[in-house]
């Protein structure tokens, strides 16, 4: 994943992603089929198609000029992301695994590589939305193409290199799912941009929230083993799980909604030098910040640019679209604090919080580091995270746009304190 | 038109033009026309059609995503170069003279109006890429919508109004071929971006040239009139005519060609300082400029970027893509000067300029400056020229992206002295 | 203390930093003269006048021009330090608990509050090398003016109002402590700029480093208290103390040297993309960085910018004007990492540490963040610290140009991870 | 002299100069002195003196720290002016004609050196005022040195080396006047960032100016020979001298006094966009610009920083400090045009144009552009003018600060239009 784009955690293991994804096509758990090869190739497969088909799902209600543009350099155009997943196919499983295999095209990889030094050159990322040809069109042959070949080299390949190849594979249907949720996003913050504001879907609505009257959960102090601990799938930033002491310390159980944030609005929130990081000051004011991201003052209301179009913020709804800046300022002016990463996935395992998944990214006041004792795997695809854990902050639980099953307690999202095309909001922490 | 795509002369006349445009159909010329007003309305309404077809024939190649782009903010997609001329006629003749006109959108006036301050606000000009939907289809039926109002204004509207409003038709026709050959610029500029060149038109060639063997005009010093004299088309800042010293001077009767210009390149020319403006040396320096624009070293040999894609540079052509900067620094290696615009007018009207139309525009050392008396017209159209005359350079003569008819030995192009994805070559003087 | 040049701690108690700054004074422990009104009076004066004359030590021997520039908006003129520091006193002490006090002049307090916004508005930091009046010499008179002040003030004020400012005037000793150190670090950049090294003090001489065989300090799982525990001075940065889980670990007693550093770059270090964030790769290229701060390769000699001027580097010392960047690349390089500052200060306490103090500032790779319920003081001050707890990373220990006393276990400095005019090293931990 | 600081014009001869500047002794004419060895060295010898010392006289006023500073990257710190006119003697004059000659200091050329890339690496301009040593003093130490050498070089070295070094001597004269110049707008730069405002010298006064009753002088068509004509002194941008059509115009006698610019000022021009060129409101806008340059709202009334420190804005008092986008707007509101260089220099010939030089430079419509034939010189002093044509306009007549002498008729000065750090102005014309 990339640097500002990326939730970097994947599938707690394969198996429950390809349940939970593909119910209706009831797949047997992968861990099972590993003892039995037919089954293992059948399974591979229906995950795989199954995460292929969700990409283009999404691409589908836009056009080829939505899929072209890149409204920003943290951005990436629909029709890139859905070539470059595709990419990811061709140079690491069908490139290095599948003999004889011959690249849709020749310049593609330059084109379509992210940033993975070590897998070569590549085309620059601020200029992705330049390159008009080839076509959605021909990306979509591209998939086909890519898929088809994908598909074969399951059936044909044999059970050996099938169970070699079955954690990369794994890592794949992962990356082009985070792909999935940055689609979403990255054309949301396009369409905000046009003063027509177009939608995605005119039938989308905000997810529905959960709220407990009884807010604070209390965590005394103790020794927890965080991270990810067993095989199950799982990127490298969750390892090595370790031992860390957490508490005494409340978590908020509710998320902070747009009424509240009204709130601080209206107490000058925006304007009030010392209620926030001086960086954050100064982003506010070199951006001229006075409401969350995407927010539109439309005669002195306030409205909300969604994927349904621009909608009236609704006051119950979490509030979305906050950078750190901005969440750690809200937390200060309410007299609070945000979480660590380690207070929420304690809480999280306790089953203790409210729409900790599906709604919105909950900053944590970590900073984004390396767990102790970390290494980054070798190859290429050590370059997937390591290389960016310095000057973000983790975000933890998923949002709205991360795709069914792709989510779990340990997965460590990341972003720049002043993004904020996210679905990103926060919960707040107290140690008094 | 805007700074730095300009081409900001008019047709001598629009009979002239619609002749030469519209030959098959042998339309009347304009001025006869003006006594009987059903020649009027059927010259207007074939100048009209011939033009805006030109408009749409020219983006024709090019698919939706081709036409969102745009690559530099000195460029601008070709859907917006459709939709902006489309505006122009809804804006200063549906909207100023035709009564119960509706416009087609309610939006798109503040989506593609350019620069026109007088004409309200306006969507910043460096984000016009950003602008996904209207789709390039939308914006063909804006055209057509447009294009039927503006028919049934002439057939319907009467010989006074007809008169009255046949100028301002004129500005509209010429402000549309301006754009036309900003298409082609702004296109090629896009394609140059992509690492695999994609070509507008591969049966595209460069024009041919002439050479000839005596290259020298001499003209004796002499008091001429210059600027356009009498009532036929032309932009204001070609007005008022008035008299101008020209001479003793030399000059050129060919374009320097590419085979001069890699003599230049191999004798150091890019490298040495003293031959180079300071300002010039700063960019060449800050931009990398090894060689003309959009041409690339293809393992040892010089290509260029075409209409028709990469191409290999022909020593015989005149060379293209050089920005103002590097004209200069050529002059200087030379032993030699580039013309003042008088001298070029002076030489033009002579007859003795090979090439002087329709290949490249031929950079002067001429800043853009007001003629002595010149006066804005009064309005928003007052905005078309006057402000630009800081900082840019006169080009003289056409270029191959100059639409049919659209050149006249007054004509006053400008660019900045670093612009150089225009077609714009020179040609030497000698004051010795 | 400001963004980016501040070291954010003060000493563990008064009383110990007189002891040692003036020791030739024998001045009792402050705490034992809180009874005694008139040891607290003259232990103030006394604790005052050593810290102030050192700042003036510091800078006796620059010249006028010298103490004027600002060679980067990170540093500060050393003028800007004099009357800075002097401000402090005025606004803090004697503006707010000396009745009559009448301000040296009145706009000083706008050109010298450095960014307390709760204090009023002030110069642009950028432009602090601007101001040539005052001089030098009429800093030096506002500097004996407030002296005198404070000193009557102390003499004269009684004991209740002694006892309730006596813990504002250890803020402002530490605070002008601070300042001298940046004093140094920012007239050694200054000098650095200068294509004839000029020497701030030929004589100076690079502390000598110890180097203990048995490198690594093994620390076994455990729970420790860290952070400032009791009332005797601190920043607020430090508390509260609160139980952190640290280790397993081994920690370096031994600082990074040049030799090692050399073998670094002898290896490609500075190269080699897999080594680095991305976010210091990309620094390392925009700055054209290949050896650490101040070093100047002659004639294929590295050497190295010093309070003495230009000197070679010494294989044997310990590496200085790294940034966090650099630091973090070299620890991958040896595979390796670097301690969180928890861990250090375990092992600090443990007193296992050569060269903890004295010579380099450490990297942590811990980011400044607050303490478990870290609040910030209220009023002015309350800007001291929190607001710069995002974006920079945490270094511990104390450097060269520390003053004498000014240093303690728990103390927190903190700067930009691009940061490397500071005297900063690092030395390595291992979680094998 | 270099782009945006300079006057580029000389003396119309030296012997003119010499007598004016030293009339108290009574020199003779230089040309006379040719014939005469005794005479000539004596006559060099005075008119060095009376130069050199006028740069000290300038600078006296102003302490160490005031010579140091470089308020923006177009200024120069005093010091760097009084070391780079003395390395113009070192390099040109002693280097090459005064055989044993040993340098002051052998890196003064690196530090001194301008602009001239001929004259080998020099350092970078934006950071002269990182370079406190030497001192102000050194530097004194260093114009002593070297008009020691100068003065026994020109008593020592003979009749013919004498004449052959007379225009160099003469080009180094001029050189450092204009630097004098340059010495008081730089200054007076700096003065106007402090918050506390500095005087210069408190006596100072705004020269008087001349207001005739009958404002406009017409010009009707005519051929004129414009430039330099004989071998008096002169730069080479005003060479070759050449016929020039003049006219039908009419030229303002009078310069445009602050109580009009008030009256622009009211009625809104800095605000109206339409009265501006485009770069020039986009500058306006960028920098935040409500008036001339230097001035200050002081509780709503209009002060101005002066060399005698903040003043009161004289209405009678000419205009200053405008910048060439300001000069043509005001221009427009008039409805009237800035004249051409040519129009002035015909109009100043006439005798016809009051405080045509002494007050302010006065901005003319002409782009500074080579005249027909120009060529630069040859070797290090090629680079004085001809690499600044291009992106400047050409201000006639001089200012308060131009030295005693140092103007002329045919002088050409030039500066950026968004320029107004130099004493700039205007007087308008009219071609109707």
């Amino acid at each position: 994943m990339e640097p500002g784009n990326a939730n970097n955690v994947l599938l707690s293991c394969l198996e429950k992603n390809v349940t939970k994804q593909a119910s209706a096509t009831a797949t047997p758990p992968l861990s099972s089929s590993l003892a039995d090869p037919r089954g293992l190739a059948q399974g591979l497969e229906e995950a795989f198609l199954a995460v292929r088909n969700e990409t283009e799902r999404r691409a589908a209600p836009l056009s080829p000029e939505d899929q072209q543009i890149q409204s920003m350099p943290d951005a990436s155009p629909t029709k890139w992301h859905r070539a470059h997943t595709t990419w990811f196919w061709e140079q690491f499983l069908l490139g290095e695994h599948c003999p004889g295999y011959r690249p849709f095209h020749p310049d593609f990889a330059f084109l379509f590589n992210s940033y993975y030094v070590s897998a070569g050159p590549r085309h620059s990322r601020n200029h992705r939305g330049d390159i008009t040809r080839p076509s959605a069109d021909q990306v979509g042959a591209y998939r086909a193409y890519v898929d088809a070949a994908v598909v074969k080299f399951f059936r044909e390949v044999g059970a050996d290199k099938l169970r070699e190849v079955a954690p990369l594979v794994e890592v794949g249907l992962n990356h082009e799912q985070q792909h999935q949720e940055l689609m979403f996003t990255d054309i949301l913050h396009a369409f905000a941009q046009n003063p027509i504001p177009p939608a995605y879907d005119p039938d989308w609505r905000f997810p529905a929230s959960t709220r407990t009257g009884e807010d604070w959960l209390t965590l005394n102090e103790g020794i927890h083993t965080v991270g990810h601990v067993d095989d199950s799938f799982h990127f490298d930033n969750e390892k090595p799980a370790h031992r860390a002491l957490v508490g005494p310390v409340r978590v908020s159980r509710n998320l902070v909604t747009n009424a509240e944030w009204l709130a601080f609005m209206r107490d000058g929130g925006y304007r009030t030098a010392t209620l926030w990081l001086m960086d954050g000051f100064a982003t506010v004011n070199n951006e001229g910040w006075d409401a969350p991201g995407h927010w539109r003052d439309i005669d002195g209301q306030w409205q909300m640019m969604t994927l349904a179009g621009l909608k009236p913020v609704d006051p119950d709804a979490p509030v979305c679209h906050v950078s750190y800046y901005e969440a750690d300022a809200f937390a200060r002016w309410a007299g609070k604090h945000l979480p660590t990463e380690m207070e929420w996935e304690v809480a999280a395992r306790a089953g203790q919080l409210n729409d900790a998944f599906g709604i919105v990214w909950q900053w944590t006041r970590s900073s984004y580091s390396p767990y102790p004792g970390y290494r980054a795997i070798e190859g290429a695809l050590g370059e997937y995270n390591g290389k960016f854990m310095i000057n973000q902050l983790v975000l933890r639980g998923s949002s709205l746009a991360t795709p069914e099953g792709h989510s779990r307690i340990t997965y460590r999202n990341f972003f720049y304190p002043h993004h904020r095309w996210q679905f990103t909001g926060l919960r707040l922490a107290d140690y008094e």
